[in-house]
């Protein structure tokens, strides 16, 4: 794992700039952008300088970003809980703005949209302009600004598809959520208060996030301490579990027969000892699932990744992006943005997340 | 574990007998029935007299059988593969008759109804008479005969839960149903093709019942042995998966995103050398789950237990009683019955199902 100090990794950047293997000058441009140098320190975050094809191939288009949203796997990243793709690279998952240029088959996008791009499986979103397959950009609707659009695609579909396409959520039911001040569990709330209704909301946060959690629909807000022993064991039809690790034994006895635990992180990797870096995808494989009382409880495991749904089905993914959409339109979802920060403190902003200060989304903006 | 042999075990059920706690001989009745005495031989099961109580308590109906209904259950029960109780004991979740006694505080239930019996947390269901707690009793309709209401409860509700509270089926989709000559296999076979219709159900079985499940509304048969080269990986939604143990995996490699795999049994604990007879219980335990599957495929795995779901959640096992007669009166399931036996061969239906020779339902007879 490279953990380069600043000097060092600021040549290393310019050599591997200069050395790039696109041999024609013209073909390539310098975008300012978040670039991952190293893992494990918040330092390794540089704003820089970092080459982009000039002409987008047939699939794809070119965005002017104006608006960037910030997920916890940014902070995955970071740590180095996750390591998809060599360092050095540019961080993100989503980028709001304008399309600037449309590969020669594209056809459902054109210069002037606004879109929201989420490419899960790429990263590359944190920059002043990029390059993405027309699958992953999603138009905004004219009623619905940027800004508001780039908190509704990887929080919103994550909530949308734990309730909807695996939970079968109906009005009557219990539903707990960790983490409901953060992105995910702030959307999930609003789909079971406002948009199910009727449904009985328990929710996870820090005891200050409390009031928060409880203005946006949980009706019954508790610590990650203290939930358990508050929360019957058969109380709930719905788990979201962020958490992941020995929690999710925790969140299967809480459930209701035919209740489901939707599994859609393991937070619990993300340590404060930087020694110490437990990586996410064997976190995953090792959860204990307690297979026995799956089956003497009538209970279920679900696990969620919306990269792979996004490249595997992608039809199914723009449903739901456009319900989203709409939900927003009806003013039955409203998110709620956090901060903004600037392009250049993106290292801030990540590091907002993993000390989970934040209540909602965490944006960044492109000056 | 008792493997008494067949002199020894007769007289010790004798003494047993005689010994009984209940003091008052007026208070015990003898009742034919088939008793278990020790495991892993057809032996040890006996069709002798064996003690009921003359009274039944206040939420309990006597009933006087005329068919039972034979589940793998019983198999692993004789084999040793699930040991829940001390033998001897009485063997049998499932039979039906016409009530003769009702407890003083039972409103439901009346003399001279016809009734199916479920007990599948206490078994003691093979025999001429027996006492059951009112709630395990459903009341059969006017136009469904006493033998056919026998073939329905296990069965077609272990199908029904699997599709329906599970698995949310939906016209368009595919299933694979394993052992779909099975009892449960035959049930959701109907429910998928009939009931739901426009689905695509892949079943497996031996090469000789092939064209029996295709006549039940197959479309596609396998046999276990070539059943994973046919089927593409992602191409199914729902698994009913009764095999257990490492086809848990192979189940899971299956799903389309936000399928589910519903474990309805662990058959591969049924051994043909009765030297490592494999514990239900520990097999589920640790049944391989690929926990990282789930997540970046988007699938889950949900496990089922009717025992638990009638225990804990009458009202909701009841309303499905219901639903499945409904279905029947309708024509819309027709349960196929494959042989009857008398309440005397009892064993050589067990080993019937056990040898895995049944099209559809193994029923017994009080003579």
């Amino acid at each position: 794992m490279a953990t380069l100090d600043n000097k060092s990794a600021t040549a290393e950047i310019s050599e591997l700039i200069s050395s790039t293997s696109i041999s024609k000058v013209e073909d390539v441009l310098k975008v300012r952008s978040v670039v991952l140098t190293g893992n494990g320190s918040y330092d390794l975050i540089k704003v820089i300088e970092w080459p982009l094809m000039a002409k987008c191939a047939e699939h794809e288009v070119r965005v002017a970003v104006e608006f960037c949203g910030v997920n916890f796997a940014d902070v995955y990243h970071m740590k180095g809980n996750v390591l998809q793709w060599p360092v050095p690279y540019v961080l993100g998952l989503e980028s709001a703005g304008k399309v600037t240029q449309v590969g020669s088959a594209v056809r459902n996008l054109h210069v002037g949209d606004r879109v929201v791009c989420y490419c899960p499986n790429e990263a590359g979103m944190f920059r002043e302009s990029v390059v993405v397959p027309s699958t992953h950009c999603f138009v905004i609707p004219g009623d619905i600004c940027t800004k508001v659009a780039c908190t509704l695609i990887a929080n919103y579909l994550s909530a949308y598809f734990a309730f909807f396409s695996f939970g079968n959520l109906r009005s009557g039911q219990t539903v707990l959520i960790h983490s409901a001040a953060g992105g995910v569990g702030w959307a999930a709330t609003q789909l079971a208060a406002s948009v199910v209704g009727n449904v009985r909301v328990l929710g996870t946060a820090s005891e200050n996030k409390h009031h928060d959690i409880v203005t946006n629909g949980v009706t019954e807000a508790f610590t990650y301490e203290n939930y358990s022993t508050h929360i019957l064991d058969a109380e709930v039809d719905i788990v979201i579990d962020n958490i992941g690790g020995d929690n999710v034994k925790k969140s299967v006895d809480l459930l209701k027969p035919f209740g489901r635990v939707i599994l859609t992180g393991v937070n619990c990797v993300v340590q404060e000892d930087e020694s110490k870096v437990a990586k996410a995808f064997e976190s995953i494989a090792s959860s204990v699932v307690p297979m026995q009382e799956l089956v003497m409880g009538n209970k279920s495991v679900c696990g969620l990744h919306l990269g792979t749904l996004l490249r595997d089905n992608p039809k199914t993914f723009h449903t739901a992006v456009e319900q989203i959409f709409s939900l927003c339109q009806q003013g039955l979802i409203e998110p709620r943005i956090h901060a903004v920060f600037p392009l250049s403190k993106a290292s801030e902003a990540i590091k907002l997340l993993a000390e989970r200060k934040n209540i909602g989304k965490v944006l960044l903006k492109v000056e």
